[in-house]
C-alpha cells in the first residue's frame, strides 16, 4: 500500500464521503420556508409546468451536470461495481466544482445492460443540464453514447472516450512541437477499449495518418477475423494501412509516439529502446502506467506523459471536463461535436505556447484552463 | 398572484435553484488531487469492491438520501411533470439539511409508468442510503413502494403516504387533548389518495375505529361497486361500518374530526357548523387547504390546522421527514416499519406537553424535532 492510499483511506473514511449538498437561501424562519417551500413554491412549479424550459431558470439545471457509472470499467481496476466506482464519480464532481465551478451529482447504477442504463439516464435527463458517463466499459459505451445523444437535447460526453481523447491529442500536439515531428509521424495506439477508440477516431479527424492501434490479441488491422467488432472494423479503415500483424513489441519498432490506454506494465523499456530517435511516451493507463516516467526516460524517450496526479506531464481528463461542460451548459448546446473536441485540444495545447519535455501540458490548477476549454464552445 | 409567489419566483431565479453541491476536502494542489482523487482514490476503490458495504463508511452513502418524484402529483397541483416538481423535491433536499444535516439529491423522472420507476430507482439505489419518494400518484404509488421495498435493503419511504399519516396522527393525538376527546371519536377523512389510504390505515393501527373515507365518489364503502380498487376494498373493511353513502356534505354532520387531503375549497363553512361540538378541522391539501384556516374558525371549529407555512398549526411533513431519516440513517435500518410510524407520531406529539387550540405540534423550527423523531429508531 502507497503513501497515496494510505492518505486516501483515512481522508474518505474521515469525512463519509468528499461531497455535501448544501443550500444557497436562508431557512431560518416560517417566512422562508414560505417562499423556498411551501406554498411559494407552487407558483415556481406552475410556472415551469406552462414552460419546462424555465427550469434554467429557476432551478439548477443551467449549471447541474449528472455524474454516471455502471461500474463495469473503473479506473484500471475494471468492473468493480457501483459501490467501488461512487468515490471516483464523488471525485470527478469535486473537479466539475473545484475547477469550473459545475454543481454535479454522482450518481451509480446497479445495472450494466446498455438498454437499461439508456432508460434510466434518459429518464434522469430533465433535472440535468448535461451527462457525463464515466467508466463504462467498451463496447457498451458507444451504444450507450450514440443512443442517449438521439434520445437527450442535453449534452451528453462520455470522459473516458473523449475527455481522454482530447487530453492525449492536446500532450501529442506539444510533444510534437518539443520533438519537431508532425502529423506524419508513426503512432502506436495500445488500448481499443472507450479511450483508445476514441483518441484513434480524434486523431484521425484531426489529420494523422500513420496510426496502429492494438487490442488484447495484438494489432487491428482490415481482415483480421477475430476479435473483430463493427468499432475495430471502422477503425481498420483509417489505420495501419500496411496491415501489421503482431503483438505490441511487434509494431512499437520505429514508432516516433506511443500512446497507451491499456494496463499498467504492458510497454518494457526494450520497446522505448526500440522506438524512432525523440520517442513520445504517453502512457495513461489509470492509476498505474503501462511504463512509468522514470523507466521511460531511463530508457531514451524524449517526452513522457502519464495520467498521473504525480507526473509533470499529466494527461488527465480534470483538464477537460469541467471547462467543456462549463462551456456547454453556459452556451446551452444539445449536444457536442468532434469539432468541439479538437479546438478544446487545441486550446489546452495553446495555454503553454513554449512546450519543453518537461511541460507540454498546463496543471490543472494554472489559472484559465476551463475557460480556455469552455470558451471554444458557443 | 400572493406575495409569496412573487417573492418565491424571484428567491428561485435569483440563485438558479436553491442548492449547490460542496467539497468537503481541499483541492489545492497535485497532493490533494493524488488522494481525494487517483491515484489514492483506486485503494479506496478496491477496498469497496472487496466489501460494498465500506461505502457507508468511505463514501456517502451513510448520510445520502435520494428524493424522487415521477411529478405526478405535486403538491396539490396534480401531474405537472418532472421539471415542475424539481422546485419542490429540491425544496425536500434544503430541509433534508437544514432540520436534520441529511444530505440529499433530487431526482425527476420522465417517466410514471410504474415498473419503469421502480427499475430506475431500483439501479440508482447502491449510491444511497436511502430513498425518500415524493409527489407520486396513487394508486401507481402503492405498487411502487412495495415493490421497492422487497428489492432494496435500504429504508424506502414515501413521504405523501407516510410523512403526512404521521403528522396528522401527531396533530390528532394533540387536537383530541385539546377537546377532551378520545378514540371512539368519528373521523371524516376527505381523499383516497396517497394521504388519504395513508392516514386511514396508521388511524386505524393506532385504533381509531370510527371513520369514513371518501374519494372523489363520495363515501367508500364494503361493496360500493364503482371506482373500487384492491387499496379501497382494504380500507372498506375498517372503515364505515355503517355503510353510509354520499358526498362529504353527506357524511360530515356529527363528525368530530375532519381531516381534508384533497383539494382547495371542498370544505364549506355549512359543513363545519353541521360537525358535533368542539370540531376539529385539519385541512392538510398543498398549497391550498380544503377550507382556510380564518373560514373554518369563524364556522365555529375549535381547532384548526393546515399544512402551511403561514398557520399556526402547521401539520407539514417536514416535521417527519428529516429526523426519520436521520434515525433510519444512523440506526442503518433496512425497512420503516408502521410501528416506527406511530412511535415518531406519539413522539412529535408530546413535543407539545400542554397543547392548545394554537399549538397542538411543534414548529419545525423549535430545537429537538428531528432529534425526538431519530430516537424511535433503533
Amino acid at each position: 500500500m502507497t503513501d497515496f492510499d494510505e492518505k486516501a483511506l483515512a481522508l474518505h473514511k474521515q469525512h463519509g464521503g468528499k461531497m455535501s449538498v448544501e443550500s444557497k437561501v436562508t431557512l431560518d424562519s416560517k417566512a422562508d420556508l414560505s417562499v423556498a417551500y411551501t406554498p411559494g413554491v407552487a407558483a415556481v412549479s406552475k410556472a415551469i409546468a406552462d414552460d419546462p424550459s424555465l427550469l434554467y431558470e429557476y432551478g439548477s439545471k443551467g449549471n447541474l451536470v449528472a455524474v454516471i457509472s455502471d461500474g463495469s470499467a473503473v479506473l484500471g481496476l475494471g468492473n468493480v461495481g457501483p459501490e467501488a466506482a461512487y468515490p471516483v464519480m464523488e471525485g470527478k464532481s469535486l473537479l466539475f466544482k473545484r475547477f469550473a465551478g459545475v454543481d454535479s451529482v454522482p450518481l451509480v447504477l446497479g445495472t450494466q445492460n446498455p438498454d437499461e442504463v439508456v432508460k434510466i439516464v434518459t429518464a434522469l435527463a430533465p433535472g440535468f443540464g448535461g451527462i457525463n458517463l464515466e467508466d463504462i466499459a467498451a463496447p457498451a459505451c458507444f451504444e450507450v453514447l450514440e443512443k442517449l445523444e438521439k434520445n437527450l437535447k442535453i449534452p451528453v460526453f462520455h470522459d473516458d472516450q473523449h475527455g481522454t481523447a482530447i487530453v492525449c491529442l492536446a500532450g501529442l500536439i506539444n510533444a510534437l512541437k518539443v520533438v519537431g515531428k508532425g502529423k506524419e509521424a508513426k503512432i502506436v495506439i495500445n488500448g481499443a477499449g472507450a479511450a483508445g477508440v476514441a483518441i484513434a477516431k480524434l486523431l484521425h479527424t484531426y489529420g494523422f495518418s500513420n496510426m496502429i492501434i492494438l487490442d488484447s490479441k495484438g494489432a487491428i488491422y482490415q481482415g483480421r477475423s477475430d476479435y473483430m467488432n463493427p468499432i475495430k472494423e471502422e477503425l481498420a479503415l483509417h489505420t495501419n494501412s500496411s496491415k501489421k500483424m503482431g503483438s505490441l513489441g511487434d509494431v512499437i519498432p520505429s514508432a516516433d509516439v506511443f500512446i497507451g490506454v491499456s494496463r499498467a506494465g504492458l510497454m518494457t523499456q526494450d520497446m522505448v529502446k526500440s522506438m524512432a530517435e525523440k520517442a513520445i511516451v504517453i502512457a495513461m493507463a489509470n492509476p498505474d502506467p503501462e511504463i512509468t516516467e522514470a523507466e521511460a526516460k531511463e530508457a531514451g524517450a524524449a517526452v513522457v506523459a502519464t495520467g498521473r496526479s504525480d507526473s509533470p506531464n499529466q494527461l488527465n481528463n480534470v483538464l477537460v471536463f469541467p471547462g467543456l461542460f462549463r462551456g456547454a451548459l453556459d452556451a446551452r448546446i444539445e449536444q457536442f461535436t468532434e469539432d468541439m473536441f479538437i479546438k478544446a485540444a487545441e486550446a489546452l495545447a495553446a495555454l503553454v505556447p513554449n512546450p519543453s519535455a518537461d511541460k507540454i501540458i498546463p496543471s490543472p490548477f494554472e489559472e484559465g484552463v476551463a475557460e480556455a476549454i469552455a470558451g471554444v464552445i458557443s
